[in-house]
């Protein structure tokens, strides 16, 4: 099985130590006949902190589903909570994951309501956003995305890879509390990166609470992985009817010319 | 006051007689003193019944409507059902209003439960997300976006501007009475196009029922009118925080460059 | 066009000044060609902090514009927070609305999650269950309607046409600093005086949040002005099914007739 | 303990069998030392199959129920689905039942989902709005209220004392087999006065469904009888704060004076 | 009328004044004519402070329930909020309350919004799948059921008999504020002996806030008298089609011999 | 990794052909690693078509379920969609997963609206409560679980593992149709035995549609087993928070022990 992981950026050198710590940590969770690719986007203005430029990054990421499915991917997984998955899913004919709805739904098999904790106040808006889409607010705390404060940026994220503990996860655990007095008893980290590296750093736990730190990133993937088992194995993709029902390609082609895509 | 009309197409020439009447029959629901201007995108896959072809060509509709701000337009009006709204609203600081959001909360003061009686499954499924997405459906019957059948396509269209009453209107009944059995009390037409030529017939209620028949691109646009004059007198357009507050500009702009589009 | 306001009760002449500012901040924000006409109750408890005492009093709302239309106006707008508006519509054939539900519907254009700040617990009550039954609860806060304490009284108005900062506007800013901190991002004023008073101050954002306050009235006129135009212009007023159904004249006034009414 | 009936309408001579018929039936459920007496309203249109004709009885009803408190009775019985029953509850100081409120909550011990029949078009509207505003809608069939056609009348309802099988059973029994189809399982009668009739004749299931048709009166005149015992024996009325809260005897007075009720 | 009020535990010795004490305060509430039995599990783990050991809990419960109809009883109840409610109804031929449901029903007509404060953190989870289960969570507040802290324990209860005020009160009343400032105008207490001593000790309202304090067992059971006799002199019982539909009652037996229960 | 699959009754040799053929189909989709053990109950009523039966059931599949960690499972699977998921999660230390709770998440990811198409109306009463309390009805059609008519029954089963589109197929269909007509664009298959049938026999959509028929039982075990995979390498198995906080062995020993289990 090949899998896929679409990153919503073009590949940014000073990075390279997250992607190798990624590459490290998420890896040895899969099946060891899992292959799996990490691919950054050709194109990108590597900035999602708006709906419009997310609107925008989206249109790349879906060529680059649409890339891996032509290359012959079993599975893509678009690596950001910020993602076009329905979009995806209905141009796709292999199984589209996004860590943002599969981490949803491994919470709910994990507790009763569930709260992410993400990296700046408009990715909370577009990840609740999401969350109301999927139909899933029962099952989360009331405001169920809220952010780190001060929120995240380069430093921080490349702080953290090598020690979350210093500066990111006393952001985490602050928001954290407030989301557990409001009835959380699942924190999911609502950024593709930081979950994987607090879990490398043995932090799987607000301390002291019982409620786990979901390392969204790697139980998403490892949903796609199944998802995409089941797919090779007994056919099961996705509804071909309403919304997922995939458009006649030729006029498909034609609106991506539009953004000389195709 | 200066208004433009987006259409979510190029211009099609086949249509004259359809922009002809548009013109004519909206045009003097407007002040006296509001100009509209239609515009045509510069680019389109002139498709949108596919989530991902609505996704690319709601970047056209936003790019014009960031032109039409620039070009000194008070009102941006999103001249289709499948519409980029809050993107470009987030963008522009100028009031934006789409057939769609503004129909249905017209709707709201209409009646009880409302129903949207479009043009295609795919169309249904995009509009419903988006009723889902605004929070109104406590205030539309169960299914609440539905289509006629067959579904519309350009001969329709054509035929409907000169005489709705022979082939799409007997759809519309159909559709619209199953609603109305369902409970609903007003019917909005989901499409930007179909409502003027309904309303020039005289088309305005479904026969013996009381229930009005919702010419909604012009009730749309009239909303609009009054938000832009409300904004120019007392500044009043959006808020400013979370979902709608406006990117920096630069980090936007390399965004939009990513698609060759700033 | 001639619209009329109805006030929710009689011409108190202590309140002279806040009549005269009304017209004053109010009137220029409409078309040039509307005619717009403040009419006080002939007969009212003028006071509403009671479910009944309301209940009572939209008794004469009611009347008032049965009388209004009666007299020839196009449009008959609700100027109180505490109001009939559905049986309004029911008996009126002309456009009706009130403060509360046009200027909720308004906030839904202005951002993702209103809030309402009111003068008393007793009016929040009752605007909360306005806001239940028109199905808004999904794009308001938790608790979407708060009151300002001490609650307001006669002084804190007339105050307040002169210099609302001195006592008014701290109030409303502890409530919608609440509301903020609770993820709104609208702020609503309930209460269909103090909205123009604040706007005339130039008081329209919660300082240094982007959050508008929101003069509710101007803008629940301006959209009122608006449906008007509509129904002059295409005859669109409101569904005759159900709800909104009119009863028959002779038993209706059979109902007045036993409150001396009719 | 005393309990007053409140009908909705004046003391109408056509209709002593029915009067009598209620007497007879109903009485007997309750404990021996309850006293009820049943009281016509001294002014009414005897009309409320519109919201403004519901909203002006609903005047004399409060009235009828601050009249029979101040008369020594214990506990105040709203006679019909159309009820000012959050207005009376705010303003007496002993419980107020409805038909409407308490056989809805009855049914909700009886089974799953119910669905409500009455007797027009517009009470099932005026129904279904007090459905919604309890918040019982998720323990309700979808469309919750559903009226018989043709409509009830005088005669229908002369002609059930005698003998509801021949005519207003069979419309009964048509809706209730929809609502059954659509989940219900428990019918209430949306009646006063049908629902005794219908007990009396020995019609308490919706033949070979398991259903039960609920005479919604006596359940909930049961339900009264058993809150004022708790009322009297424990003195628990009701919530003084917020939408319960009792306005100042001498404001309300001055309202009901608008009125010349006080 | 008899009934019988099942404990969810074994007698337990140590709690004989608390027996005593309920039987006191209890007993005179109901009607002369009615006899009420208390009975104890002759099996119990004494604990339910876990979903599995309720679940096994609610055998006991429903045996009991079942062996009280044989017996000859007219009603049951269940005085536990953690009870096997929906179970026991469909398979006894009586009515069948528990504190639960009838005290959550009941808060309906005595406010607004409810709050239920109870006596662990497992308890209150307990609780709130109920409520949400019972379609009621639109008229309580956001996490509608609270635990006290420290939670009970057997002294808190056994100190409580003699003077609830030195210990419970207090903590009581820190939750209870807290459910007010979020709304709440009616506070149900969330267990079967505490409301009972309340009552007992005088305290039934949070000082000074109008919000009365209930004792949830006495008011449900006084339901559940209500319900018996309509019951027994209308034949209601409950619905017999879908959830409440009685087994065959082989097939059930053959079940319950699977436990040694038949 | 060692799964365990446990039968919701006793061994029936009768349907040996179907233990057969179920880990025939069911066993070739899982990972070659993956050890996967079928258990039955060691007693059972062998009846679930009652709430109370279920229930009684539901202690013998717990305690299954705790065997099956004893005995050093990694993951337990509830092999029938009436299962005790809650309670063996609160109680079990290693990952638990039923038919119905993953094969609905998964159904998320596979379209917009699904159905459940069961093989009872007990069943169908059952599966519901179970959705609406996992809180996923918005991505549910209204009624989302249904029953094949005539229910099934021992020689359906029998007669599908040779051949279900004789029989249980067209029963299917017409159900399954009906759901698409309201919306639904996923169908489940609500019993563990059929789904696997259904597969095996190549019967993984309604003819026509685009709407996958999903083999719910080996889409929820293949969830199973990367919920276990996950919880092996990473640790992550559940929340120890409120809802799944284990409960003290003693304790819940003592209650096993009144039923004579522990």
């Amino acid at each position: 099985m090949r899998i896929c992981w679409i990153h919503p950026t073009t590949r940014n050198d000073a990075l390279e130590p997250l992607w190798a710590k990624l590459d490290e940590v998420v890896r040895p969770v899969l099946n060891k006949e899992t292959e799996l690719e990490f691919r950054f986007l050709p194109r990108s203005g590597n900035f999602v902190r708006s709906l419009y430029a997310e609107h925008i990054n989206s249109v790349h990421i879906v060529e680059a589903a649409m890339q891996a499915e032509q290359d012959g991917f079993d599975g893509v997984f678009l690596g950001c909570w910020n993602d076009p998955l329905w979009e995806a899913r209905e141009v796709l004919d292999v199984p589209v994951a996004s860590v943002s709805e599969q981490s949803m739904l491994a919470a709910l098999s994990l507790g009763r309501r569930f709260a992410v904790v993400t990296v700046s106040q408009k990715t909370s808006v577009s990840i609740e956003n999401d969350l109301l889409a999927y139909g899933l607010s029962d099952r989360a705390i009331t405001r169920p995305v809220r952010s780190i404060a001060p929120e995240s940026d380069g430093d921080l994220l490349a702080g953290a890879v090598n020690d979350p503990y210093k500066e990111f996860i006393p952001r985490v655990e602050q928001v954290a509390q407030e989301c557990i007095r409001d009835g959380a008893d699942v924190i999911l980290i609502g950024c593709a990166y930081y979950g994987p590296l607090l879990r490398a750093a043995g932090y799987t736990e607000i301390p002291g609470t019982g409620v786990p730190v979901v390392d969204s990133s790697t139980v998403a993937l490892k949903y796609l992985e199944t998802m995409t088992d089941i797919a090779l194995q007994t056919g099961l993709v996705k509804s071909r009817r309403l919304q997922l029902k995939p458009p006649a390609r030729d006029a498909l082609d034609r609106a991506r010319q539009s953004l000389a895509l195709a």
